[in-house]
């Protein structure tokens, strides 16, 4: 048996999978954050293109995918599904663990997967600059390496504890040509009320999604990109699910259990929604979702409208939520940090399809260096969550069973993360039902 | 056309192609650094396993890859051949350029090629530990990798200017489980000796090769690897040039120029050996040497008898040579700064096969730039070396001509170096007649 599993170009999918017509009950429409009455596609157009909103609302279960956005996929896709043999050894588990490598991107994660199709509408619809924020800097990264390549401007509002911890990723998302700030930013009036109340706020990505919302809504020619949460981006990543279902027949396996980390919960959900139909009929692999424990939304947090941001300027979305005003502790998988989760991801929660999982990120990293020093590649501190949970799942379940975990991304920008854990300066920061009871607080009271 | 050309994992050479018994005339042989006589393979035993001095000497044209390197390979070989579609058209040149993608390795690098060979040697001759230099840090991180997959103890002495230029290699190398200093260190004495004369010294890759062979020669169950230079390595790097046969036989192509870049001359000895069989028949593809103008070995230095190192502890070696006391400046292409270059490349260049070209650094950044910009993935400083060359061959050559350049590492933890160059601080140091005859001051006059 081959390690990797390498699928040929031209079986790459040619089209994106919708699970919104195959949800029963239907997912919760979002709402308008002044009237709270269901949202129209028309007040989403100040900050998104077209062809965006209509992929967030569309009934069609398959979606064409633009050539020049498969062509542009082709500079690293298919990606390889490899099975770990040498961390299954290690483990002496008879599970057989396989993850799929979207590290190999340019960017380095998986977050191209949606940023390539964004940048392309948008080019489409005549727009000029793309604005977004960024935790660990993953989703910068990629937003700023697609406006290259349709030639679009990039701004990218990155959460200043992340800036500080990763300062190459700054280095590198100007390299690709973006502009790249530490929120909060003097430039809005989301980040300068912070700063006024606290001018050494290391930010959130509440905030930062606010400062670009921002900057996209009061300038021409500018629109906002969102690399998570949203129904459009969770479809753009199913490329990867689709991917994975090709690869396993390929091997000649069937999913038992699919594994993913949750910040937004686009990777995760990439991975799973493809599965989603049998699983609808009671057949298919059981879903797990990672999470922090200093960040636990969908194994604390309450299932609710909510913001998507901080200033409250994005629609309310129906989701598992710690509250907008939340600031998590700036625990190193800066990806994972935010207060809400995809409402794709919080509805399959919600009706038992997911199982939601939280850990310390002491035990994250010690999973991220097993993998290390088995399988040689460094993963980043997001993606060291599904590997822990991988592992555990392995260690949990009989022999044969075929556990596939999606490798979102490396770790070679988080080399200051890993020198802590090292060094043993991680703090395992966690999170209390009086922090969930205060962080709610915020949130808006809405019977629907 | 496919952007990658795959090879499946079952067409992954079995065996590496010895150049040695191919060379007419043949390699003028390492000599004993005390009596200057040609040096019996007893006296290597001190630093080096059995196995790897009877490949550094060996006759034999093809060498059987050991099933437990070749299952470690499988990790991430073979590796992809890549058409630079989107570089060509920015360039707006008809020559077809391709790049054999190395950096996909878990150290980021070709280096793993031969670091897993050796590992794999040295546990089957009962070594414990092995020592090494390293420049950048590419080599360092590889050794860690391998030795990690053997359960080897490994120590790194890596170049001070370097070590400092890139925090994030000591990190990951550590992250491995492997030890690393900046040298000079107060470890060995070739370290102390030129601490005394300047305590701020940067160090250098001859100077880090005395320490890392001192060490070795001085402690029980402890050998020395080298990453570069001698014919053992440059033999376990023909896995790339031999699988770019089979893949640009998959292509239908016939390549008409190589191009990689040199320090010690591995990765680009590993990329054109398999070709010289056809080039002694007149045939074949043009080889071009790329170098920094910082350390011309190949355009500036002397064809003659030098050591391998600082302290001249190692065997003497005919090779292009600036000296083997010189210290080049601290250009950000760490991997480039040897005042040396691997015998056989030497050789072929003394043999007028190969072209050297060198180049100014920020001539080497702008095309690493526009590499990054159109391709997508940052290339090492080293490797942009290649791209640069390889840019200008596509620039001077007439349509169809097909151009293979090795893509030897990605340049993830080099981003302080693109820091520099966007923000304009990177120096052209070069490299003056004058210079160069200082610097061969401290060869030893041999004839022969």
């Amino acid at each position: 048996m081959d390690y990797r599993i390498n699928l040929p170009e031209q079986e790459m999918p040619k089209q994106w999978y919708n699970v919104l017509p195959d949800l029963n009950p239907p997912l919760a429409p979002p709402l308008d954050p002044v009237t709270h009455q269901p949202l129209g596609p028309e007040k989403l157009q100040a900050i998104f293109p077209m062809a965006v909103i209509e992929q967030e609302m569309s009934s069609q279960r398959w979606i064409e995918i633009p050539e020049p956005v498969w062509d542009i996929y082709r500079l690293f896709r298919p990606t390889p599904l490899v099975r770990a043999h040498r961390l299954e050894a290690a483990l002496g588990t008879k599970a057989k663990i396989y993850y799929k490598n979207e590290s190999l991107s340019p960017a380095g994660s998986h977050k191209p997967n949606t940023a390539i199709a964004q940048a392309y509408y948008n080019k489409q619809e005549g727009v000029q600059r793309l604005t977004t924020e960024t935790g660990a800097g993953q989703w910068g990264t990629a937003l700023s390496f697609a406006c290259k390549m349709f030639g679009l401007e990039c701004t990218v509002y990155m959460v200043r504890c992340s800036y500080e911890q990763k300062p190459y990723r700054g280095i590198l998302i100007r390299s690709y040509g973006a502009e790249v700030f530490p929120s909060p930013t003097d430039k809005t009036n989301a980040g300068r009320a912070v700063l006024a109340e606290n001018p050494n706020s290391g930010g959130s990505l509440g905030l930062a999604i606010s400062e670009a919302v921002e900057d996209a809504a009061t300038h021409d020619n500018t629109k906002y990109s969102l690399g998570s949460v949203l129904n459009h981006v969770l479809l753009h990543q199913t490329i990867t699910g689709l991917e994975v279902q090709k690869q396993l027949a390929l091997a000649g396996e069937k999913p038992d259990v699919l594994v993913g980390c949750v910040g937004g919960g686009s990777n995760f959900g990439g991975l799973v929604l493809p599965f989603v139909p049998e699983k609808m009929h009671g057949k298919g692999p059981r879903f797990v979702a990672v999470e922090p424990k200093a960040c636990p939304t969908l194994t604390k947090g309450e299932f609710r409208y909510d913001y998507g941001d901080m200033a409250k300027m994005t629609p309310l979305l129906k989701m598992h939520t710690l509250g907008s005003g939340y600031f998590p502790p700036p625990i190193h998988a800066g990806g994972l940090r935010y207060h809400g989760d995809a409402p794709i991801v919080s509805h399959l929660v919600d009706q038992g399809m997911v199982e939601p999982r939280s850990y310390y990120q002491n035990d994250v990293f010690e999973a991220a260096k097993l993998f290390l020093q088995t399988e040689g590649f460094l993963p980043a501190p997001e993606t060291s969550h599904a590997i822990k949970a991988a592992i555990d799942v392995a260690r949990e379940s009989d022999p044969g069973t075929v556990i596939v975990f999606l490798y979102s991304g490396h770790g070679l920008l988080d080399l200051g993360a890993y020198d802590a854990y090292n060094q043993g300066n991680l703090k395992d920061d966690t999170f209390s039902e009086c922090d969930l009871q205060n962080a709610l607080a915020t949130c808006p009271k809405i019977n629907i």
